[in-house]
C-alpha cells in the first residue's frame, strides 16, 4: 500500500466540547450512557486511526485537510432506533451539547465523518440503525434507515430475487443511500438526482420531536414512498444540506429494469474541443437521449484511474506535465486525446441503437472524435466500472486514485453552471491557474445533470504533508471566491469551506443566510444540532469566530 | 347559456377584517393608496359578480360553496413589482390586516380568488405583473410573473418562433403557470407534475424580506433556471401550498419537442375491470411506458364533456340512472362501456409504435377492452382537447361540464393512493356511497402520476341553490373522514376543507401541524398572511374558532 502517515499519538484529545467543564460533561456522558447502554457510547480517547474505506473512521476526517485533532468528536453515540435518537436529542439540549448526526461518514472528499464543531458527540446512526426496512416490488420503492449502503440496498434487492428493479449508485458503493442523498449526492442511472428520487422521511428535529414527511403523516398510508408530496407546505427540503433535524428513515424510487443497458466511451482530441462538445452535450441530455449523468473526463483520469503512483511516471515537483500523460495514454485503449465521454444507453436493444446512432452522428462533428469499440477494451479497465456503475452496481474502482499521491487524500471542488461551452471553458480556465499557482495537479471532469453540469474537481493531496495539504487549501479558498465572482456556486463543498460557499450565496444582502438563520434559531433554539453545518449556525455560536 | 343565479345585492358587503374599526381600515386603505397609486388598491363595494371562466372576479369565489357573502375580500390590491408587493406586506404587518394573494385566482373547484379569512386584503398579484421574464430555449427554461396563464406562455413561445420548446398545460389553460405549481397542480404531458418542474423563485417573506431561492441567491449566476437546487437546505418546498411568503417570480423548465406525439383512447366494459385495469397501468407507467399522466375515466364523464345540461337526458331527481348514460353512450365514438382510458404516446413515430405496442398489448387482456381508432372520431370529440392538452396546447373543453347543471359549479375530492387495483376499488366504493347517500351524479376520474394516483372526482353543483351546496359540501365532508379513515388523504383541497384535511395528516399526535405553526410563527409574528391555508394557522388566530 501506498500509505507511509502513521497513526499519530494523541496530542489534544481527548477533546471535551467548548463552553462544558470535564467533570461536566463526563456526567452527561454517564447519564447517556445509562439511556442507551455503556457499549453505545464511547469517548473518543483512543489514537485516531484512518483505516481505509471499508474500515473508515467515525471519529475525524480520514482525509484532513487541517492537523487531523482539528475537526474531531468528543464522543460517539450508537442509537438503536429513533427514540433513542430521540433521548440524544433530548440529552444535548439539556446540557447544551452539540450533536453532529451521521449515516455512514463515508462523506470521503466532504469532510468524511468529522463534526464541524471540534468536540462534538457524533451520532454515528449507520451503526446500529442499518435496516432495510421495505422494498415494495411492485411500487419500486424501498424504506431505508442510515446505515444501509448502496451495496447493502443492491444485495437486498438480489437476495429477495426481485430483477425487475435496480438502485442507483454514485461511484464508490460504500456510502449510506440516505445519508448521500441528503447530500444530495449524485449517481450514474437516469435515477441519479437522489434527492430527487427520495420519497418520504422521518426525522427527530432538533428539539427532540418526531415527523413523518410528506404522506408518512397520513396513519395508515400505504404511499408514503409512492407520493413525494402530501398536502400543505413541503418540509422534506429543509432536512437536506442542514441541520435542522436528524433523519431516521428515508424513502427511495427504485428504478425498474430497463431492459438492458450499453455504455460507450468516445474520446476528443484537442482540449479546445470541450466548448463544441459541451454544446453538443447539452441538447441531447436535455431531450434524455443522453440517459445518465454525462462524464466528459480529462484525459489525466485515465492514468489516474489505472491506480499507480504518480511518481512512476513522473519523479518531478508540480504537475505531471501534459506530455508525460501523453506518453501513457498512447498505451492505453483510449490512445492519445484530451477528452473522454462515458455514457449509458438504456432500453431494449433496438430502443438503444435508435439513440446510439444519434450520439454517434452528434459527438462525430468534434474533428478527431473516436469512438472506441468495448470490445477492445480489457475487462479490468475503468469503463467497464463504469458500465458497472451506470448499471446500478456498486463499485470500488475510483478509489484507485488514492494511489496517486502517497497517503492519498481527495478534496472535491464542485462548482455547478449551466451547459455551455463558455462557462465550462471559463471554469476550466479558473481551475487551471489556480491549480498552476498551487503546482498541482488538476482532475476536471464535467458531469451533465439535465440542465445544468458541475465540475467535479478531485484534488488529490498528501494528507500525512502539511505543504501538501496546505496547497490544496488554497486552491479550494481561491477557486471559490474566483468562481464566485463569475456566478458559479458550489453545489456541496466540505466541511472546512462551507461558510465561505454560504457567503458566497448572498443575493440581496445574505438574505437566503439570514432566512437559515431564522430557522434554525426556531427550530434548534438550543443550537445543539450540527452547528455550522453547511454554513448555518445557531444563535449561541454566530458571530462569535467560530466561521472559517 | 346555462345560468340563472342573479348577481345578488349586496348584504354584508362591503366587510372589514375582524378586530379593526372601519375608520382605522379605511385610513390603512388610504395609506396603501398613496403607495401603490389610488387606482392600484379598490375596496370590494361593488355586487359581487361571477363572471364567467375568460372573465372571472377576484373579489370572491364564483364557486361559492357558502353563502357567497361568505369568504370576500375587503379590498384588492394591485401591486406592480416586487418592491410594491414588499411595500403591502409591510403595511399589512403594520396594521395588523390579512392579506390573501393569488395568481390569478381561477383555482377554481379549489376556492377561485376566495381568501381563507372574510374580509383579508387580497393580493391580485397577476394583474399588473404579467411577464413572460425570460425563455431561454437553448437551457428549455423559462421565467414568470404570477399573471402569466398558461395561454400566455404558449402564445409567447410561438411568437418568438422556438418551435422546439412546449409548455405543459393542465385541463384549463387559464390558470396561472406560477399559481398552479405553488398549489402541485398537474398537466397532461410528460411534464406533468408543475411543482417538480419548476426551478428558482422569488419569494417576499412575511416580514417583508425578499429572498431568491436556490440558485437564485448566487449574484451574476446563470443557473437559477437550470439547476433547482443551490447549496444548504432546500427553502421552495415551503412556500407551496402554504402561507409561508408570497413569490413573485418562478423558473420554469420547457419540454423539448419529443418529435412527436401521438394519443389513443381505450375502452373498457365493466365496472369491475378497474382493478385489474389499475394494476395493468402501474407497471407501464412507472416504466414510462405510458409517459404522460393517465386518465381513467368513469364513462359518464363522456355524456358530461359533451356539454349539454344532464335534464337534456334526464328529469328525475338524484343521480342520473347508469341506464340512461349507457343509452346516450352507445351513441357517441366510444360506445358502450364504463371506463375509458385517455393516453398519449412520445417521440419519432417507430418510437411510438415500440410504446403503442405495448400498451394495445397490456390493455387487450381486459376482456371487451377496445381501442377507438382516432380517424373515426369527429374533430369536435373530447379526445381532441385531451390530444391538445397532451401536446402541450391550452384547451378550454373541460368547461362543458358546467352546463351539466344549471349555474353549474365545481368542487374537487382528491385523494391520493397509490396505483393497486385494491385501491382504485376502495376509494370508488367511498365515493360511490356517499354521493349516493347525496343523490348527486359521481364523477370519478382516476390520474395517475409515476408511483401513484390522485382520483379527480368533480362534483357538479348548483351553486344557485342552497340544497345542491349542502349536498356537495356534506358529501365532500364525508368522503374526507372516509378516505383518512383507509389511509388516504387529498394531494389539495378547497379552502373550506383545508382545516379538516390538515387533521387526517396527524401521526404522532399532529406532529406535522405542530411543525407547520412553529414555522409559521417563526416567519410570520404579525400572522397576517394568509392566516388558515392549508389549515396553517398564526398564533393570532390559533384555536380561536377560526376553524372549519
Ligand atoms: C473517489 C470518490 C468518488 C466519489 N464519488 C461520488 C459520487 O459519484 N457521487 C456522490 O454523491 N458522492 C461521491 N463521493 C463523495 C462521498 O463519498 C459520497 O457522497 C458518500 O456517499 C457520502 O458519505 P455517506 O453516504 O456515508 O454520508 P454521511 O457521511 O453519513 O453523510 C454526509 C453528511 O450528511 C449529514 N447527514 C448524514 N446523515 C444524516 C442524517 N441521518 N440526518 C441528518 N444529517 C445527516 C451529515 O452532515 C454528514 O456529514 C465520492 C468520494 C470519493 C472519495
Ligand atoms: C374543469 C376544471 C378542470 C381543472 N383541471 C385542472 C388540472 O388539470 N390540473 C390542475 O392542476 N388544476 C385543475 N383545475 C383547478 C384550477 O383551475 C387550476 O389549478 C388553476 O390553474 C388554479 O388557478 P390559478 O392558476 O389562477 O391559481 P391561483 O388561484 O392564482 O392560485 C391558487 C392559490 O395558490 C396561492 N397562491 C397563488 N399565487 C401565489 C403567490 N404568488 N404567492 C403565494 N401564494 C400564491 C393562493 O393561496 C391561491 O389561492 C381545474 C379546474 C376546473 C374547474
Amino acid at each position: 500500500e501506498n500509505q507511509t502517515k502513521e497513526t499519530e499519538p494523541r496530542v489534544r484529545l481527548p477533546v471535551v466540547p467548548k463552553g462544558i467543564t470535564e467533570p461536566k460533561f463526563t456526567a452527561a456522558i454517564c447519564e447517556l450512557q445509562s439511556h442507551l447502554g455503556g457499549e453505545n457510547v464511547v469517548l473518543n480517547d483512543q489514537p485516531l486511526s484512518d483505516g481505509w474505506y471499508m474500515e473508515h473512521p467515525n471519529t475525524h476526517d480520514a482525509f484532513n485537510l487541517l492537523d487531523s485533532e482539528e475537526t474531531v468528536a468528543s464522543a460517539l453515540a450508537y442509537p438503536g432506533d429513533t427514540a433513542e435518537v430521540q433521548a440524544i436529542v433530548l440529552w444535548a439540549n439539556k446540557h447544551g451539547i452539540p450533536i453532529y448526526p451521521i449515516s455512514m461518514g463515508r462523506n470521503l472528499g466532504y469532510g468524511g465523518a468529522a463534526p464541524r464543531v471540534r468536540g462534538s458527540v457524533v451520532i454515528d446512526l449507520g451503526r446500529r440503525m442499518n435496516k432495510v426496512l421495505d422494498i415494495n416490488a411492485n411500487d419500486c420503492t424501498c424504506l431505508v434507515e442510515p446505515g444501509v449502503s448502496f451495496y447493502a440496498l443492491h444485495e437486498d434487492i438480489k437476495s429477495r430475487g426481485y430483477d425487475n428493479l435496480q438502485i442507483d449508485v454514485p461511484d464508490l458503493g460504500g456510502g449510506s443511500v440516505l445519508g448521500n442523498a441528503l447530500e444530495r449526492g449524485v449517481g450514474y442511472t437516469p435515477y441519479g438526482d437522489h434527492w430527487a428520487m427520495h420519497a418520504g422521511l422521518e426525522v427527530v428535529l432538533p428539539t427532540g420531536e418526531i415527523v413523518r414527511t410528506g404522506m408518512g403523516a397520513m396513519p395508515g398510508a400505504n404511499t408514503w414512498q409512492t407520493f413525494p408530496y402530501g398536502f400543505g407546505p413541503l418540509h422534506d427540503g429543509l432536512f437536506s444540506q442542514s441541520n435542522f433535524g436528524i433523519v431516521t428513515k428515508m424513502g427511495m424510487t427504485l428504478m425498474p429494469n430497463p431492459g438492458g443497458s450499453e455504455s460507450f466511451m468516445y474520446t476528443f482530441p484537442k482540449e479546445e474541443d470541450l466548448a463544441q462538445l459541451v454544446e453538443i452535450i447539452r441538447p441531447l441530455r436535455i431531450s434524455n437521449i443522453l440517459e445518465n449523468v454525462a462524464q466528459l473526463k480529462h484525459c489525466i483520469q485515465e492514468v489516474a484511474s489505472l491506480g499507480h503512483p504518480r511518481s512512476t511516471i513522473y519523479q518531478g515537483d508540480g504537475a505531471v506535465p501534459i506530455e508525460v500523460i501523453r506518453r501513457q495514454l498512447s498505451m492505453l485503449p483510449c490512445g492519445d486525446c484530451t477528452w473522454i465521454y462515458y455514457g449509458t444507453a438504456y432500453g431494449p436493444k433496438h430502443i438503444r441503437e435508435y439513440k446510439l446512432d444519434i450520439i454517434n452522428r452528434e459527438f462525430g462533428k468534434v474533428p478527431g472524435a473516436r469512438h472506441i469499440d468495448p470490445a477492445t477494451i480489457p475487462v479490468d479497465h475503468y469503463f467497464w466500472a463504469r458500465h458497472r456503475v451506470a448499471s446500478g452496481i456498486p463499485d470500488l474502482h475510483e478509489l484507485a486514485w488514492l494511489n496517486w499521491m502517497p497517503n492519498g487524500a481527495h478534496v472535491f471542488f464542485s462548482p455547478v453552471s449551466s451547459i455551455t461551452g463558455r462557462d465550462a471553458e471559463k471554469l476550466l480556465q479558473i481551475a487551471k491557474q489556480r491549480h498552476q499557482e498551487a503546482g498541482i495537479d488538476m482532475f476536471p471532469a464535467f458531469c451533465v445533470g439535465l440542465r445544468e453540469m458541475h465540475l467535479i474537481l478531485n484534488i488529490v493531496y498528501d494528507r500525512g504533508s502539511a505543504t501538501s495539504r496546505d496547497a490544496a487549501t488554497k486552491c479550494m479558498r481561491n477557486m471559490i471566491d474566483d468562481a464566485a465572482k463569475n456566478g458559479y456556486g458550489e453545489y456541496r463543498t466540505h466541511l472546512l469551506f462551507q461558510d465561505q460557499v454560504m457567503k458566497t450565496y448572498s443575493w440581496n444582502d445574505n438574505a437566503l443566510e439570514k432566512l437559515n438563520s431564522r430557522l434554525k434559531d426556531a427550530l434548534d433554539p438550543a443550537g445543539i444540532l450540527a452547528p455550522g453545518r453547511c454554513g448555518v449556525w445557531p444563535a449561541r455560536y454566530r458571530g462569535r469566530g467560530w466561521e472559517l
